[in-house]
């Protein structure tokens, strides 16, 4: 009796199939600096901690599974400062972005349709992919320019019978890098022509150090065909809130994800409550100072990184991740020689390998993603805790 | 631009479909009485929120993929007093029982596989199969003998080369029938048999009025086929926690599982420390009196059904359902009718129409499932309603 093939297929999270090696290494007495995942140690906001103290119900009941109506609101008013017009009836709440991501993909595409997506990427897509029975068709792109986007023609070779749509991801998860206006602009052009949806995942929306955010839903050429994927577990440092969303202009796919959304019932009560306490009383010094923080950490694990013989990376503007080279053979083996055989004034370092981000198989085996979610003399101590486990490794090596 | 097939074809909640039509009612004064959704109006225990008011983090970090090791342990001691055992590695907590429903589905099938079901069964089943992509094949259970199953042979006949498992659900929902030992064991022999798995949903563990309730993990035969289903949602009345657990002792199962749940993350962590310290703290009284009070709440709506001339149902003797018949020719039309069209002394009543119960396209006409999740007087009140509501609605029809 054998499970399924997409059970043997789906892969291990690459950010976390490494989690028991580095409870193991906590277990004897190792400080693991926790690079490998967006998990900024930034306190959930007051307002956040707050409502959840005082939410008043005394049954914890069922929720609309559109999300509960309120939050729908302030969610609007939210997207309005961004220049986005939603209605209450374009917009679903969703556990987490996750599941936005698996709604997005259910609604639009059917087992062995396609999508395009530009690696490397965020890496649970992989695991929905499987999910949903589709491909993810990979177009490649490089540190050298920025992880910028190819020539449209480029892109449209990829596009196939099967394909119906284009994911993006700006700010990225895990380059750091921030689409432009001409790039969006391209996109949006490629999907008309084509037919094709566009689905864009911006959850690090307050995370832009240089140059300025473009939504999908700024593009009015593709109204009809943009989807927007979103959360609050970045922006308000909630991730174990699992309160996200999913918007679209297109009532078709509004209507099917409903329905998908009815039969998971509905997302987390609380912390939607919790969540409109946030949204409706934060600050923009809030967002600000959160940027602030984020830059000098992004600036601090660059500087250290710089100092790596042979690792390269390049600056990324927006997000907390960088996309990183670095200078050992093999990743994999690298990272977990990390948590089992290595330790410095009993501390290690933990990265999330490079291939989980990749759909190609050859590629990122000497990359790393490094989440810059830590104070910022944790961030240089992890850093060069990580340039001695580089140099001791090599040295083993030879 | 079309949405997907599966888009398409996933249906709306019967149980949730009608929301808006009870909403415009209640915006017309009309009091509805929901006895269309599984909503307990039981308190959600002190327990739990004083928990919730407690939880000391001042980050609301990701929680582990398999959930809060604290929370599985808990678990473990509740299921121990039922005579079941589970490691730690058994079991992932899930968002609500609806995920465990799906990662079930995704660990052992794939697309055009199929699993038996006995209908009626509980109608988020078909929205997740269509998600992923298998097909529910329904044997149908009758009211004339107690919803109980067939008999083997008639099971074994729906068996083909792409069925992987069988769907039981006890005590059920719709139909409140509890599973006996004799039952169990066949659905075990025939899994043996066959070479399938057994994934049943059980829930309503604590809510069983006559008879014994015998768990899939109680059979000896089927230990590594079979998947257990559970939510803490009706048990501690807190279905807006998202709460719930998949556990099985196959352990290609549970890894298949543990990696899907990577994908999404993890699930709500303040939920999981709430949950734990009712698990860890709840009197057997308390199941006790929820068992009482719901006996209670049965036997005041089927007392009140019985006079209803034409109506007819068994007895159920678990959950907190009824599966009716009611002398209507068409349920949907007469369900949207009592929302749309009636109303006595400004109240009306809700419920499930019973085609959404089935796979069957023709069945569930006349069958309406009604939760007796109110109070004994509110109950009483409903069903009284809903019996003028018959007569007016034929009245109309003559």
């Amino acid at each position: 009796m054998n499970i399924s093939v997409r059970g043997r297929r789906v892969p291990a999270s690459p950010i976390r199939k490494l989690v028991p090696l580095a409870i193991d290494a906590e277990r004897r007495g190792i400080k693991v600096y926790h690079l490998n995942i967006g998990q900024p140690d930034i306190e959930t906001p007051p307002l956040f901690w707050e409502a959840i103290k005082s939410y008043g119900a005394k049954v914890l009941a069922y929720g609309n599974s559109q999300g509960d109506l309120d939050y729908i609101d302030s969610l609007i008013r939210y997207y309005r400062r961004y220049g986005i017009d939603f209605e209450p009836e374009d917009i679903v709440v969703t556990v987490g972005g996750s599941e936005a991501i698996v709604f997005s993909m259910l609604a639009t595409s059917d087992p062995g349709d396609e999508f395009i997506i530009f690696e490397p990427f965020y890496t649970n897509y992989n695991g929905y992919a499987v999910m949903a029975g589709v491909k993810l068709v990979p177009i490649t792109t490089s540190p050298e320019n920025g992880y910028h986007l190819p020539a449209p023609e480029v892109i449209e070779e990829k596009i196939t019978e099967r394909t119906r749509g284009i994911f993006i991801c700006t700010p990225n998860n895990p380059t750091g890098t921030v689409l432009t206006r001409e790039e969006m602009e391209m996109i949006a052009d490629i999907a008309e022509r084509n037919e094709l949806f566009v689905i864009s995942d911006e959850v690090y929306r307050e995370f832009v150090y240089e140059g300025n955010y473009t939504s999908v839903m700024h593009l009015p050429q593709v109204r009809d065909r943009a989807i927007l994927l979103d959360s609050v577990s970045k922006r308000f440092s909630a991730c174990g809130a699992r309160i996200g969303n999913i918007a679209s202009k297109n009532g078709e796919v509004m209507r099917s994800v409903l329905k998908f959304a009815q039969a998971r019932l509905c997302p987390p009560s609380v912390e939607q409550y919790a969540a409109k306490n946030v949204f409706d009383n934060i600050s923009d010094e809030y967002y600000r100072k959160m940027r602030d923080e984020y830059r000098r950490r992004r600036d601090v694990a660059i500087e250290e990184l710089e100092k790596i013989p042979g690792a390269f990376c390049r600056k990324p503007s927006g997000a907390f991740y960088i996309m990183a080279t670095l200078p050992v053979d093999d990743i994999e083996d690298f990272a977990r020689w990390m948590l089992t055989d290595f330790s410095y004034n009993q501390t290690t370092t933990m990265i999330a390998p490079g291939p989980g981000f990749y759909a190609t198989e050859t590629l990122g085996k000497k990359e790393a993603r490094i989440a810059y979610v830590l104070r910022e003399e944790e961030i240089r101590s992890a850093m060069r805790t990580l340039a001695i486990g580089i140099e001791r490794y090599n040295e083993g090596k030879r």
